[in-house]
């Protein structure tokens, strides 16, 4: 009945948040000159997630939030030219390669043709577009949806467009709180990969038991064999 | 013919462009401080305009290019709690209500159940998604887009996606460049409504000849008027 593989893209597909424990190790560093050893990554964690409701998640919204950490933290002492180096990391982020994982090319393939293939990402419009193009892969998706929030409500509204039945649709990602949980909600089978490092806002989640209707794969590249056991019913 | 009526938003159905020259003004008075009557606004634009790549359009690439300008129009010497101030204008832009233009309820009410409606709007999709919550207009609609650019190939692949043939489409807004030039190029009808404030980046137009397939009307309020000529055929 399979008919449907959806992915999610930042640190599914590609590296993504190993770009964001660069950066947030340069910002450390700039801040500790500053003011010594404050917790700055649970300052800039608390200013992230209160800004979330404004910012949303992306690139853009996190180099704000850089910004605003190091004046508060500071004390309104940092220096213009350490504010200049932190929108520089941003756009040194923004044009970052595309990394993709180990296996991505071979896995995407393997599928193609057999299913029809879907990104389904969240964060910055412009910036997830820039990186699809970017990633060599737009050409095999038959579809993408880049969306503000990956909750349950969100899922219907992309199954729905698409007319795709629970049962035909299989939600391939790293985060178990946005890729596997409001799926499975959904009657909708799941596979989670997690990536080394997970955003604690994301609540890595890679140890906990999965909900029914959920696989668990160490590497995208065991994705094929998984898929091929759907289908025949073995699992 | 006609079915569908669809919609730019940002100063077609609500306020936007006077909230940037709003936040303009502030920083201008900030930065004049500093350096006196340097050109400001022209510092900026062009910050904004080199950064469009990266950045995309929306308030937080906007609030990311105030920094930026700031920083160098003041030779590094702005202080971090006025950089700070920043911050809080591109939060309090974030957060301000989404104000309707003169009329729109009414011009919506009144197209609502005739035609299919329809948003098409560029920038930052969780701003955008917000604004159109916030607008109380969300139910109205049968569809809403929200796109990193509005060209000739971005408003091909909606009308496509929606099974739209170009003349059944009326497209409705306030920039010639983005609204009216890339749908009439698809044969696709379209009706300028200028705003009174256009950002440069919208090469305003508001008097420039329209090309075959588009009108131009002075307020939103006059929209059912026109749609029923255009359906009469006596346009």
């Amino acid at each position: 009945m399979l008919s449907t593989i959806a992915f999610d893209a930042d640190d599914t597909l590609w590296h993504n948040e190993t770009l964001f424990s660069v950066t947030q190790a340069q910002f450390r560093e700039i801040l500790q000159r500053y003011v010594g050893d404050a917790d700055i990554d649970a300052r800039l964690y608390e200013t992230e997630v209160r800004n979330l409701r404004l910012f949303g998640y992306g690139i853009k919204g996190f180099t704000l939030s850089m910004i605003e950490t190091a004046i508060d933290v500071s004390g309104q002492q940092i220096a213009a030219h350490d504010i200049r180096r932190l929108i520089d990391f941003g756009k040194a982020m923004l044009e970052h390669p595309v990394e993709l994982l180990d296996g991505v090319e071979a896995v995407i393939a393997a599928l193609k043709g057999r299913f029809r293939l879907m990104v389904i990402t969240k964060g910055d419009l412009f910036d997830q577009e820039s990186k699809i193009a970017r990633s060599g892969l737009a050409d095999h998706f038959d579809a993408v949806e880049i969306v503000a929030e990956k909750d349950e409500a969100t899922y219907r509204q992309i199954f729905e467009r698409h007319a795709l039945a629970a049962d035909t649709v299989l939600m391939v990602g790293n985060s178990v709180r946005s890729d596997i949980l409001p799926v499975t909600a959904l009657g909708v089978r799941a596979v989670h990969i997690p990536y080394h490092v997970t955003w604690a806002h994301e609540q890595a989640g890679g140890d906990r038991p999965l909900p029914p209707g959920a696989h668990r794969l160490e590497r995208i590249a065991d994705l094929p064999a998984l898929v091929d056991k759907l289908v025949s019913g073995a699992s």
